[in-house]
């Protein structure tokens, strides 16, 4: 057999590497690749052809990989267009040159593309011996098909032990010191990571994009919840929107040098709601940025597990030849066991279309979620990994395009 | 003999309820009081006689009690003035009324203030039979004679565990990709908050209140930074100030009802200077707000341990009868090893005054911290205790005078 490469892209998840270990591991449990290569930042970098040869990976540096956040190979937001037909002869050319056979991306809905795309162009131009395989992350669960999208779960268990904890801390106060307490998660379109928040019973108010959001009911909302006990705790989506689209926090959202569009400042827009309706003089924001999607301390176990054994699986499903043009996903069979069944659905099917947040999973007034919405979340946040601990702090693997 | 009497006060911590722990279990192990209340909501909660008996704690729910962050008892911002004779008066009968001989007061500054100045009533009054004892927390680690503050440890492990974690975030893309990140700390007259995120060695800028910030020195920093890597990891303490003592987050910092000077959006301000002086497009900002000192899923066992022990001790000093205003501290005889020593000083000499981050131990253009600072806190940072999980997240006791 020739060589396999391994790429990642799109934003960092807490386990983005833990499915790079389970590929190298797989490869070296059961031989299938001569050697097994990371292309450093995405398709990117597999055009500069900047590889690194990871076969022989120490299974020490495999068990610290599986707790470094972030992606390890790097990413790139260098989108391969189908009608760029020079980029995709070039990869071609390099996959060639360097024997390899397989190429498998860990990514989202972007990466899914990518794998598409590939696969696409080699059926079309009648180019075998090339299989394209990928893996899906995502922190904010909206991938479609899978049950289970590596990454999700970490980033909810952070988040729901971060609200649970500030919103301890929001209550010390005696009841004549009113306060309320916004907390902002990622999620662009679709409310997952804002949910989570919920796993940890705490929360008064959620606001989600799939909802439209109304500052009337809003504000109604706070008010009654603060005559009630005087303290509010309230969960916000950076993507809350109004009926026509617009976001909350339009005046501070802004289009990126890439044509993205930068949201940011959701719960700084709610709380200067609050302070002009004056129904709190104290109102704390945290806005939990990258810190979410990067909190690598806080893995999940059930979510670690998911990503490693997705590489593990990924690598004996590329045995078959034909085995192209794929994503892996995941199934549930055991909601409570968080017993897993990996299967595989076409790259193409998953690429540019949104999971969101199921409305009937969601409560009226804004009063967060259903018992089937807890009860599909929990097994994602179960289990911590034993982490590795250098001086004080959780061991890493430096990113092997800086070393 | 009597009863006594445990309160809380100040902002929260991630290991304050772990003193109460140790009080509670001292008393369990060696029987020096009849019984152990505490007081809901510190000073404020003792006036109106809101007490919770805590004598006979079961083992399970003192063991969550030490993961529990924020104050269970409850705090207060209501300050006892040494003029105010008309409480001072009504604390002695409350005391006196429930048999209380011994108060413990688990707090910062204004908490050793109470301490002192309950004695000092005493004293002149010639009351005897109470004793007032404070036992420190602070995450701003800012208490002078105290060696070790608990509270600030896991504060520290909080921040220079997110500090790592995010940086690994920030540099995922390749060079093209020009990023800075801001994180920004508590600390509002001391920059020990701040300078714990260079535990993690990543850290590029440090922007304590202890140095004079200079807009022009720290936009030639950044621009070299950038120049040289193109990604920026910056810290800065809510506190940092201008030469003329202006806040560097001016603009948006503003009184509370109580004249206290709320601060925020120190990383804030930094971000707009350097999108106005076009050093990159792109400026990540993380305001870790209440969840750096209510993180307790990342407590210290360091911290942990130094907050309950000093709990066990505060009780054994209290054996004796002359033991008031005092309050207890922390020496370390072995800074490797983290081995502590508890003595006591007067409580008059701690509180009013403040431990500034040492200048010795700041690095030159806003580099970062020296060695010695480093040997000072890694100690501080040092294990991880077995957390209790419920349901996937850190169990915690419901905050008393919630129940």
């Amino acid at each position: 057999m020739g060589k396999c490469l391994v790429a990642q892209s799109g934003g960092p998840t807490a386990v983005i590497n833990a499915t790079l270990a389970g590929i190298v591991r797989s490869n070296q449990l059961n031989k299938v690749y001569d050697a097994v290569w990371g292309g450093l930042h995405g398709i990117e970098g597999i055009l500069q052809e900047r590889f690194v040869d990871l076969t022989e990976m120490s299974e020490e540096e495999n068990l610290i990989l599986r707790q470094t956040p972030a992606s390890a190979l790097g990413a790139c937001r260098y989108k391969l267009r189908r009608q760029n037909t020079e980029d995709l002869k070039a990869i071609f050319q390099i996959l060639d040159k360097h024997d390899i056979d397989t190429m498998f991306y860990i990514g989202g809905n972007d990466s899914m593309d990518t794998v598409a795309a590939l696969a696409a162009y080699a059926a079309k131009n009648h180019i075998t011996g090339h299989r394209f395989i990928g893996c899906p992350k995502t922190v904010d669960n909206d991938l479609v098909t899978t049950e289970v999208c590596p990454g999700f779960g970490s980033a909810a268990k952070y988040i729901a032990t971060t609200a649970q904890q500030t919103w301890l801390d929001l209550n010390v106060y005696p009841d004549s010191r009113r306060e309320i307490f916004i907390l902002e998660t990622m999620g662009r379109d679709a409310g997952w990571l804002a949910a989570s928040a919920c796993l940890s019973g705490i929360v008064d108010i959620l606001i989600v994009p799939e909802v439209p959001f109304d500052r009337e009911d809003f504000l109604t909302r706070v008010r009654e919840i603060m005559e009630q006990k005087s303290k509010c705790y309230i969960v916000v989506s950076e993507g809350a929107r109004y009926t026509d689209g617009t976001y909350v926090s339009e005046g501070e959202t802004h289009i990126d040098a890439f044509g993205s569009v930068v949201l940011g400042g959701a719960a700084n827009a709610l709380q200067q709601m609050i302070l002009e309706a004056e129904l709190s003089q104290r109102c704390r924001v945290l806005d939990l940025s990258s810190a979410q999607r990067s909190a690598a301390a806080e893995q999940s176990l059930a979510d670690v597990e998911a990503a490693y054994n997705m590489g593990m699986h990924a690598v004996e499903l590329s045995r078959d030849p034909s085995f192209t043009g794929r994503m892996i996903a995941i199934r549930r069979h055991d909601e409570e066991q968080m017993k897993l069944e990996y299967y595989d659905i076409e790259a193409e099917k998953v690429a540019n279309y949104v999971r969101n947040f199921p409305l009937e999973w969601l409560r009226e007034d804004y009063a967060g979620v259903t018992g089937e919405a807890i009860a599909y979340m929990r097994p994602l946040i179960q289990g911590s990994p034993d982490i590795i601990i250098i001086d004080g702090l959780p061991a890493y693997v430096l990113p092997y395009y800086l070393q």
